[in-house]
């Protein structure tokens, strides 16, 4: 929709110069194949399901009272499954509004922030919103972070591990190496496929005194419908986070949300096999992918990025579109001929190869 | 908890002087009367619990997929009860949320925002976390907004009304003497109570360009645990508020939420029911205090404000609370010997008419 200048005036000026994220499509097509949006095959344990059924049965009512604003028992939860202080837990309303808090919250300095020029693509516009300065780091040509890179004056580098759309994982000894070197700045691990087999930084919590983790129930706990995000870290970087919530929406975490994101974290079980599950399947469908001729770069994510040398990337993607399969494909330099897949279950990842046999061959 | 100099050196600059917005507490005792934060009495809709377990019995799998991104079927059960079209109506998680994307797409502008001098104590703390100016605009003595002293330059104007925590409805005819005289700025109301007896300026949309009008989920609809808050108001000002919403949380309403409001704005009848009996239980409690010497302030909203001219308001809230009942206290300047007492059932209401008959008479 376009409106005109006069209609534009009601607007704060820095507004009218925003540019949204775009989050992958969300098409209601029947017998979609959607592996666009890096969502789990797998559906969430089936505790949840118990927990939302005990809020309805034993507390419905109290659904006319406010949440607990800091939503005590999930960080308890949190604390307990991350082997961490409770006053070291975050959360808010997807890890989307945790980056959020923590951009307002760490990255509003003189220097500019540091970030990989090929990684989540929220983080220039969270840095629009909050008027935060951005540098961008081009990853080398392995599609790889090099730590090295990074030596210069910072406001703070945020660094998604692994790394999306690219899915290549970085070493603790690399990110300690970061912490290291900016004892004064804040460093970021966004950690939102970190469960698929990368190595998570939580356990540098009690040595950095300036690093935040953050992770989401989206990706690995099949709750991306809940909207349950979180952020580790020691006390006094948790409370700059909650200053800053408070400062805009006290209770960003519904009664619902609680109940079935502390069920989640209590069936570890259940969470690890599903993990499990979907690093098998990445790697027989790299292994299908390989022998189709697509070269595909080293994942520990719940998605794969690949390219194929001899097929256009946009138009392999417009080709799947027409047989009812959705991948993501970027439009965007040094990564215009890749398409980010993610893991189906074996059965819809062996739809993919079938479809892409049929198309390339 | 307090920090350390050198520990706060990872805040951004600005953050360290954020005064966070308190809310009235949540308290986990048994058998208190809490009538300390404006929820409403009586459970939601029995359609909202039916439409949660209908999501956990058909699409409980489809929580591992985030929901829909424009909440577009709560925007169209929203605009059929509204009497807008779809294109007029923004959602967010819980009308604080809808509150801070209004001032962060509206009021960062080269003049001052006006707001009363006594009234939702968020606006302060938003204005300071977007860096928008303000100026207070003193209530006249009888505590109601005179308009007159609005007819100045400013950057925006923002109105709760009713009230809060005074109470006092504003009527439609001077909305329209402040929309007519500010034709380049927006003007808010925040009608968090006016299904309580107020008139709703939502009919104004049609004619306003300059016009939001932001209503909740949490008190007439008894959804304060669901956190859904919504705004209405001509399409070109509803993009706004999508493009800041788009570069801050693409997904801030999760499939519960989603299903259980909608349920709710559909069974308008039990809505009307519940807000008659909270209109007819406020009138019997303003009837009693004022026999036990209490001046109240003529409410249309589910709370009211009160003072006694024998007895300290501090201390008649806590000797309340040692009784079991909190209402809310503000120690501020004018209102300080004001008591902000939230609507219970009529049995609540006389537990608490009765303490009080204890402890003043």
């Amino acid at each position: 929709m376009a409106f005109t200048i006069e209609q534009m005036r009601f607007w704060s000026p820095e507004v009218r110069d925003l540019e949204p994220y775009v989050p992958g499509e969300q098409p209601k097509i029947q017998n979609l194949l959607k592996l666009n949006t890096n969502e789990n095959p797998y559906p969430p344990s089936p505790k949840v399901v118990d927990a939302v059924q005990a809020v309805l049965a034993h507390q419905a009512d109290a659904l006319r009272l406010y949440p607990d604003p800091d939503a005590t028992v999930l960080k308890q939860a949190i604390a307990k499954q991350q082997n961490v202080d409770v006053s070291q837990v975050f959360v808010g309303n997807g890890s989307d509004e945790v980056l959020a808090h923590i951009f307002k919250a760490f990255f509003i300095q003189q220097e500019p922030i540091l970030y990989p020029d090929i990684t989540y693509s929220f983080y220039p516009v969270y840095s629009q919103f909050f008027g935060v300065q951005t540098k961008q780091i081009p990853l080398n040509e392995k599609f790889e972070i090099d730590i090295s890179d990074y030596e210069q004056e910072n406001g703070g580098i945020i660094i998604t591990n692994p790394n999306a759309p690219t899915s290549i994982a970085l070493g603790l000894d690399k990110i300690e190496q970061l912490l290291k070197a900016n004892p004064n700045r804040v460093i970021v691990i966004d950690e939102a496929y970190v469960d698929f087999g990368a190595e998570s930084a939580v356990e540098l919590i009690s040595r950095y005194e300036n690093l935040v983790v953050c992770q989401t129930t989206s990706k690995s706990r099949s709750l991306a419908g809940l909207r349950v995000g979180f952020a580790i870290g020691q006390a006094h970087l948790i409370a700059a986070l909650e200053a800053v919530k408070n400062s805009f929406n006290s209770y960003p975490i519904d009664r619902f949300a609680i109940a079935a994101a502390v069920a989640s974290f209590e069936d570890q079980d259940y969470f690890q096999e599903q993990c499990e599950k979907v690093i098998a399947s990445r790697e027989k469908l790299v292994a299908n992918l390989t022998e189709l001729g697509f070269n595909v770069l080293p994942s520990k994510a719940n998605f794969i990025f690949a390219t194929h040398s001899l097929h256009d990337a946009a138009q392999l993607a417009e080709k799947l579109r027409e047989q009812g399969i959705i991948v993501r494909y970027f439009n965007k330099p040094r990564i215009n001929q890749f398409l980010r897949i993610t893991i189906g279950t074996d059965e819809q990842n062996q739809r993919l190869v079938d479809t892409l046999k049929m198309l390339i061959i």
